[in-house]
């Protein structure tokens, strides 16, 4: 059994002012505060928009944080993996959606379990029909049938079936015994970093115009969809425009990282939401002149995206380079006093999903006290 | 607490003919008797070589494979984390060396508490004086001393000092109490890949020379280094041959990897070792006439290097593209059969530490079954 990270060296550190400068490193750090902010903030726009959160646990994998969602008025949550519905489910936290197809027969199999166990709202996706046939199979002795919403391909190509193909497997799923149609599924992956707020506002409502032909095509069919679940941090404010869709999937708002930060730049003075996550890396090597070494590497940083941002700690100007598995390059202005060998410095994560992906505790901090450890539950569940 | 990985839903599988092919995706793969050939491998040449193995964990993080590189002869491990370290110290590993100097008051603690667990030798590296100091103020009250190496900066630039500064730096260590010198570490992290042989030989020499002189100045100054430690799989052909490494700090050969099997292909008819590393991944959408979709994305493979390679019941010549956090795209020749819904393919890894680093179970197969489930203990230790 592999060691349960049931202990963070950082445990001592709790309540200890000053605890966050001290910290073992690397380290995810989550700033209380600002997550709550930004927790608010969202739930404050969707009310005053008229629309529903179902935030994406993809992006945080925690318990603690869907709960803080809930409390602020998300009706439930997205997960991308059936880890993490097994995990909320178990956890208790109600509207548990998973927005990829479950498809191998392992994963219908789990599906049914899941459905079998007590839960408070579960509802997936099907972009096929040889699922929706899978998926009744599996679904066959559970007494109450399963919330389906039909995945529409919003252009990204990823998951999801055509908007023409949409209705015969609306259609599918309204005949098929355990199942139940609960509506459709648009999430626009793609067009959440467009970089120019005009054009995501343009594709964004061009995508919206064809789910509302969608829509009136199925209510002809005589089927309802009381659900359209989509959206993201990128477009969170010009989905609910649209007035297409039900609820949103917004994830990364609690953090805000490198990406998202330079996606919502544009097109107002300041982003509605703040830079809550942070990895913690101390510096380890002081001999080479053009720059110090960190401890903290692509084992703990995602490399998909921008770079890590030094910030707290970090000389202003500072910048990181990657320099392999375990450490980093902290190039330092010219002329500027360089940081300490041992001191600890905190970088803005660049994109945040995969980096808190590759961590087991959320030091969470408000302002320089740690004040509490938070697991990141559903870390590498699938 | 974290849920502990301890059930994988492909514990069921154990033991059933066939069931490699039906691993719940994604899933690390990986093929032991391919594993015991390359580790069979590398301690043959080093027999020849006349050279000792103590070879590198942060490729692994495995407990059960550094029994067996111990098994065939290895003289330890070497860890690139303290969180690996202190795993393979309680799993009685013996011969445990860490590679990058502990330098803050966290990191030195914990080194001074593995230091008086029970251990079956134990050595850490230094490459700056105050760590030295630093270092002996923490271990005052082991009864043992510590063995230190002075980690010498091979060219790379990351950690160790220069060459010039080993010698100050190794009459440290001798009068430091709580302290021991016990050699000279120097890896050459930055040759490991170059594609030419030739040239990967000739600096490799290079370097060779540099360490003899530094060897010869402690020498002189009455020092004696038993241990010179140094080397990868990139390099463990040329090591040897420049005839100043006691010992080599291989890692990737266990697995080889796709950076790797293009590295050693130059100069050779075939690398002398196989892949035994694999990411199972299923085909969970068929909707895109250009590509298949797959269950395997950048939190399942480390994006850093190489794409992954499709291998095992991919149609030859297919190709695999990133897709996300939990996608991929399978690309498959024109006129070939695509793998339909559901089919489980395997794929080569890219770079084969951070995609173990993502995993929590090796699938251990024998051809077409599962035979065992072994934890990647040291996932995310720091």
């Amino acid at each position: 059994m592999p060691e349960p990270s049931s202990t963070s060296p950082n445990a001592a550190l709790l309540g200890r002012p000053g605890g966050r400068a001290g910290l073992d490193t690397p380290a995810l750090v989550l700033d209380r505060a600002a997550l709550d902010r930004n927790i608010a903030a969202m739930a404050a726009h969707a009310r005053a928009a008229g629309v529903a959160l179902r935030p994406h646990v993809k992006t945080h994998k925690s318990v603690a944080i869907a709960r803080r969602q809930v409390a602020a008025g998300a009706i439930g949550v997205s997960c991308v993996t059936l880890g993490e519905a097994e995990i909320m489910v178990r956890a208790g936290i109600p509207g548990v959606h998973l927005t990829s197809p479950p498809v191998t027969a392992v994963k219908l199999a789990r599906v049914a379990a899941l459905a079998r166990t007590p839960h408070h709202g579960l509802s997936v996706v099907v972009d096929h029909a040889d699922t929706v046939a899978a998926l009744s199979v599996a679904l066959r002795d559970t007494p109450t049938p399963l919330a389906v919403l039909v995945d529409v391909d919003a252009g990204q190509g990823r998951t999801g079936c055509t908007v023409e193909a949409a209705p015969a497997l609306a259609r599918a799923v309204r005949s098929a015994p355990g199942l139940r149609f609960a509506g459709i599924q648009a999430y626009a992956g793609h067009l959440q970093h467009v970089p120019i707020r005009a054009e995501r506002r343009e594709r964004s409502l061009r995508l919206a115009d064809r789910l509302r032909g969608l829509l009136r095509q199925l209510t002809a069919d005589g089927l309802t969809a009381p659900i359209v679940s989509g959206g993201g941090t990128g477009t969170f404010d010009l989905d609910p425009e649209a007035r297409v869709f039900t609820e949103l999937q917004v994830g990364s708002y609690v953090f805000m990282d490198v990406e998202y930060l330079r996606a919502l730049a544009d097109g107002r003075n300041a982003p509605p939401f703040e830079t809550a996550l942070f990895v913690a890396t101390a510096v380890v090597g002081v001999n080479q002149p053009a720059y110090l070494v960190t401890d903290a590497g692509l084992k703990s940083f995602a490399t998909d995206g921008p770079k890590p941002e030094p910030a707290r700690g970090a000389p202003p100007g500072s910048r990181y380079e990657f320099f392999g598995d375990e450490h980093g390059k902290l190039f330092v202005p010219a002329g500027v006093t360089r940081p300490a060998l041992g001191a600890v410095i905190e970088c803005v994560t660049p994109h945040c999903d995969p980096t808190v992906n590759l961590h087991d505790w959320y030091h969470v901090v408000d302002g320089d006290t740690l004040v509490e450890l938070w697991p990141v539950d559903a870390r590498g569940k699938r």
